[in-house]
C-alpha cells in the first residue's frame, strides 16, 4: 500500500494544466489517503521554525516531493520530451503566469509550488536517455538522495569542527581515487573543487609554487618568463588558468596532435626545446586523458618520459577520462597516469555523480597546504581541542567550500567499485554500437576512422544536397551549416539533444557522448533516425 | 489526515537506536497507513531507470524524506543537541556499524538509509537556534526546497541551451542586487560564484584586466610591479587572490584600522603614496562592508574619494554585509557602495540562503566577458538558433558552474524583499540584545565598546581566576587560554557552538554572530549562561 502515488486525475493536473488551472484546484487526493493541503493562504512564515510549523512543513515537503518525483519519472520516460524550448524573450514575458520578477511582498506557498513545476517544465531533462548534449548526463537516484541530504545538512568543508563526517568521507574518497591512479599509500593529497577548471587551475598553481615558492610572497615579478605546454585538443581551462595566474595565454604552447587528437610526444619535446631557446622557462605540461571533443587519450608514458627528462611538472587532466580507471577493460588507456605530479578527475562526468564533483589530486603531500595556507586565525585556531590536520579549509583557493563528497560516497556504497565499472563499460559499449552503425550508413560520415577510445563519437550527417557535391570548399561550406540547422530544429521538437562544433580544419560536426546509464541501443538508433529525419531536406 | 508523520515508536527508533538496531527493524508503520518497505534485499539496480523501478524509487525517496524531515525537526528543537562530538579516530574506527570504507560490491538500500541517518547523527546542526559558530547558519525550508529541485534538475550554468530558466533567474537576481547597490539600470553585470573567495578573486582579475588588458595574453611579465590595498581586518581571500594572480602577498598593503576595525582613510591615502614612491603601481583597493570578526563597515564614501583621486579600482567585499542593503534601518552603513567598481555579496551568509550562493557584481558591462572569454567552440557556438548573449559560461573562470540561483530566487518569492528585511533586522536586534546583556554582566567584557553595526558581538568571558588578576601580561596569558578551553568543553557537551580567535593584540575572545532567523533572545541568554557554566572554574 502506498500513500504517495498521485491519482490519475492529479497526475493530469500536474502535467498538462497551466499554472492558473493548477492554482484553482486547491484540494486533491494523493491515493485517496491524504487530503492535499491548500497552500494558497499559507506562507513561508508558517513553516518551521514557526511554532507548530511541523505539520505545514511536512505537507509542503511532501507536495514538493510529489513534483520532483513526477519529474524524475518523466526524465526516464522515452515518451516524454527532453525539453520544451522557449526563447529567452518568451520566458521573460511570462508564460501561463510563470513570472521571473521578484516581489516586495511574500507570495503564498501554492504559487511557489506552481513555480517549482514551471521551472522544471521549461528546463532540460539532463537525465533523459536521449540527452547526449553534455559530458555530464543522467540522473542517479542515490546521487540525488545524497544531494538532498547534503543540502539538508547545509554545512561547509572548511573545518572538521563543522563538517566532521564529510571531511573524513573526502579523505576516504581521495584515498580510493589515488589508489586507482596507482600512487602508493604514503603519498598523495587532494581536494574536491567546484569543477574541473578550478581543479586544473589548482594544479598549475601548485606546479608554479613547487618550482618557485617565492611567487606566493613576491609575485611573478620575481620569476623568469614561464611557459606551459598542452595539446591543441586540450580543454580551454588550461589557457584560462594561465591567464588568471599571470602567465599569459601567449605562453601556453599548443602542441600538435595526430589525426586522432592525441598529443604527439616528439612535438612536445621539440616545443620544450624551442621554448627554452626563446628564453622561456617551461615548467608544466598538461596531458589530457579523454579530450572534450574526440575523447582522445594522450600517450601518458611517453609524456612522462619527456617531463622527467626536462624536469617538468606533469599534470593529467582526466576530468572526462578518469572514470575509465574504474574499468579493468578500459583502464589501460590511462597507463602512465601514476607518473603524474597531479591529476584532475571529475566524478560528475563519466561516473554520473550529480554536479558538481571534481577532484584535484596531487602526488606530493603537504604542498596544497603550503601553497594555499594563510592561517586565518578566526577559522584555523591552532589551540583547538581536536586534531587540526583535519581542518582542510586552508588548503584551498576558496574559504567556504560546498560539500561535494557525500553523494559520491553514497553512490560508491550503492554500486560498489564493480557497479561503477559495469556502468562505464555500458557507456563505452554504446559508443562502439554507434560507431558500428555509422559505418553502415551512407548518410553519415565519421570524423576520424579509428574506434572510439572513450565514449565520444564524432560524425557528420550528409543530406543528399551535400552528398551530391564533390569534395572541396563548396561542399565544406554547405556541410558546415548542416549541424546547426539540425540542432535548431531538434531543440524546437525537443525529442533528443546532441552537441556540435567545428575543430581545426573540420567543419561543424556532431559529437555524441555517453555517460548516462539510462541510455540504451534503441536511443542510439533513435538519435540517428531523428537527425536524418530533421536533416534530409537540407 | 497525514500519511507521513512517523509514529512515536518509529520516531524513537530513528532517534535513539544504533544502526544495527534500526536495521533489524525491517518493517514499520508510518502513521498506520503505509507499510514500510524492507530495503535489505533491494539494491541500487532496482531503482529507476530500472524497468518497473518507479515504485521502489518512490518508496526509497519517501524513506529518505522521513529521515531528512526528522533531522529538520530536530534542528529546530532547543531540546536537541547541536552536535554529538566524536574525534576523527573514533569515526574512522567505525561507530555502531557506521563505516566510511568503500566497498567493491554494492550494499543494500537498507544499509544506505542507515548510513544517511548516521551521517546526520554525527554531523553538526547548523540550523539549530543555538549554533553561533559561523557567518552562515540557519535552515531555510524554502531554500532547502530550492536545493532539492536544483539537484533534481542536475544541470549546468554554462549555456542557455541546458539551463534556460536558471540563466534568466540569475539575470533577474543580479539586476535586483545591482539595483539595491544603486547602479543605474543600463550598467552592471555579474555572476554567481562558488563562494566569496572566488568572487573576490574575480574582482581582482577584472581590475587587473581593466588597467592592463595585455595581461591576458602576455602575463605579468608585461606589467609593472602591482600593489593592492586592503585593511588589516579584511578577509584573507584578498591575500589569497593576490597570491594566485601572481601579484604576491608582499604586495598586498595592509591599511591600519581604528579601534572599531574600520579602515582609516588617511592611512589608505598615505599607503598609496608610499607605495607609488617605492615604485609600485597600486591599482586595486578592497573595502570591506562587514568584516569577518568585528562586523565593521569601512567608510565607503571616503575610500571612494581616494580611489577616484588616484584612479584606482574600488572593490567592496560585502560578502557578509551585503544583506544589510535589504534593510531600510541598516542600509546606510553601506553608503557609498554605489561608487564601487565591483562588489562581492554572499546571500548564503546574512540572507540565510543555503550554501553556496555568492555573487560578484561589476559595474562595467562587458568586462567579465572580455576578461574571461576563450570562445571554446564546443560550448559557445556562434551559429546557434537562439540569442547567444545568454550563454554566460564564457564569462567565468570556471567551465561548468553549479546552479546556485534557484534557491535564492524561490526564497525571494517566498519572503519578498520585505521578508528579507524583517529577517535581517531581527538578527541585528539579537546582536543589540546580546550587547546590552554583556554590559550588565561583570563576568563578561566587550572587546570594543561601541554598539554592533552588523550582527557580530565580540567578548571575553572572565572567570574569577582572571578577574582577580591585575591587567597585564599574566592576565592576558591566562585569558588567552579561556576561550579554547570553554570551546573544547562546549563541543563535547554539544548544546551550543560559538567561535573564538585572537586578533592583533587582543587575546582569544568569543565572536558571536547572528544570521539564523530561528534564534531568539532565550538562546542568547542560554549562550551566556552556558559559557559561564563551562568556564567558571577555569
Amino acid at each position: 500500500m502506498n500513500s504517495f502515488q498521485p491519482t490519475a486525475e492529479r497526475q493530469s493536473v500536474l502535467e498538462n494544466k497551466s499554472s492558473s488551472e493548477v492554482k484553482s484546484k486547491s484540494v486533491s487526493q494523493i491515493n485517496g489517503h491524504r487530503a492535499r493541503q491548500d497552500f494558497s493562504s499559507v506562507y513561508n512564515r508558517d513553516l518551521l521554525p514557526a511554532e507548530s510549523g511541523e505539520e505545514v512543513t511536512k505537507n509542503f515537503l511532501l507536495e514538493l516531493l510529489d513534483i520532483l518525483f513526477s519529474y524524475i519519472c518523466k526524465s526516464f520516460k522515452r515518451s516524454s520530451k527532453v525539453l520544451d524550448f522557449h526563447h529567452a524573450h518568451q520566458l521573460k514575458d511570462g508564460l501561463d503566469g510563470f513570472t521571473l520578477a521578484l516581489p516586495d511582498e511574500p507570495e503564498n506557498l501554492e504559487q511557489l509550488l506552481v513555480d517549482c513545476r514551471d521551472t522544471l517544465k521549461y528546463g532540460i531533462k539532463t537525465g533523459h536517455p536521449r540527452f547526449f548534449n553534455q559530458l555530464s548526463s543522467g540522473l542517479d537516484i542515490i546521487g540525488l538522495a545524497g544531494e538532498w541530504l547534503t543540502s539538508t545538512a547545509n554545512t561547509n568543508m572548511f573545518t572538521y569542527e563543522v563538517a566532521p563526517v564529510f571531511i573524513l568521507m573526502e579523505e576516504v574518497l581521495l584515498r580510493n581515487m589515488m589508489s586507482m591512479i596507482g600512487w602508493p599509500e604514503e603519498e598523495g593529497d587532494g581536494l574536491f573543487c567546484p569543477g574541473g577548471s578550478v581543479s586544473n587551475l589548482n594544479s598549475m598553481l601548485l606546479a608554479r609554487y613547487h618550482f618557485f615558492p617565492e611567487v606566493k610572497k613576491k609575485g611573478m615579478a620575481a620569476l623568469p618568463k614561464l611557459a606551459i605546454l598542452t595539446s591543441s585538443h586540450s580543454h580551454y581551462s588550461v589557457q584560462k588558468s594561465a591567464a588568471v595566474l599571470g602567465i599569459g595565454i601567449d605562453n601556453v604552447l599548443l602542441v600538435k596532435c595526430d589525426e586522432r587528437g592525441k598529443m604527439i610526444p616528439a612535438e612536445l619535446e621539440s616545443s620544450i626545446i624551442t621554448a627554452k631557446g626563446a628564453g622561456l622557462v617551461p615548467f608544466y605540461v598538461n596531458a589530457t586523458a579523454g579530450t572534450t571533443v574526440y575523447g582522445a587519450f594522450d600517450p601518458l608514458n611517453d609524456i612522462a618520459d619527456i617531463c622527467q627528462r626536462h624536469g617538468l611538472w606533469m599534470h593529467v587532466d582526466a576530468s572526462w577520462g578518469g572514470g575509465l580507471l574504474m574499468s579493468k577493460r578500459h583502464s589501460a588507456k590511462l597507463n602512465g597516469i601514476h607518473r603524474a605530479s597531479s591529476v584532475t578527475w571529475n566524478p560528475h562526468k563519466m561516473m554520473g555523480v550529480p554536479l558538481q564533483c571534481s577532484a584535484i589530486l596531487v602526488r606530493t603531500k603537504g604542498i596544497l597546504q603550503e601553497c594555499n595556507q594563510l592561517r586565518a586565525a578566526y577559522l584555523f585556531q591552532p589551540d583547538k581541542h581536536y586534531d587540526i590536520s583535519y581542518d582542510t579549509g586552508d588548503k584551498t583557493l576558496q574559504c567556504g567550500r560546498h560539500v561535494d563528497v557525500f553523494k559520491f560516497w553514497l553512490m560508491w556504497k550503492a554500486k560498489g567499485s564493480t557497479g561503477f565499472e559495469a556502468q562505464i563499460n555500458r557507456c563505452l559499449d554504446n559508443a562502439e554500437y554507434l560507431y558500428d552503425k555509422l559505418q553502415g550508413r551512407a548518410d553519415f560520415q565519421l570524423v576520424f576512422k579509428s574506434k572510439p577510445e572513450h565514449s565520444n563519437v564524432c560524425f557528420w550527417y550528409l543530406p543528399d544536397s551535400v552528398r551530391n557535391l564533390q569534395v572541396g570548399p563548396e561542399r565544406n561550406n554547405k556541410l558546415h551549416t548542416v549541424a546547426p540547422k539540425i540542432k535548431g530544429k531538434m531543440m524546437k521538437e525537443g525529442l533528443t539533444m546532441i552537441g556540435y562544433q567545428p575543430l581545426g580544419d573540420k567543419v561543424n560536426f556532431f559529437r555524441c557522448v555517453f555517460s548516462n546509464p539510462a541510455t540504451q541501443r534503441e536511443d542510439v538508433d533513435f538519435l540517428l533516425d531523428e537527425i536524418a529525419r530533421l536533416g534530409s531536406d537540407l
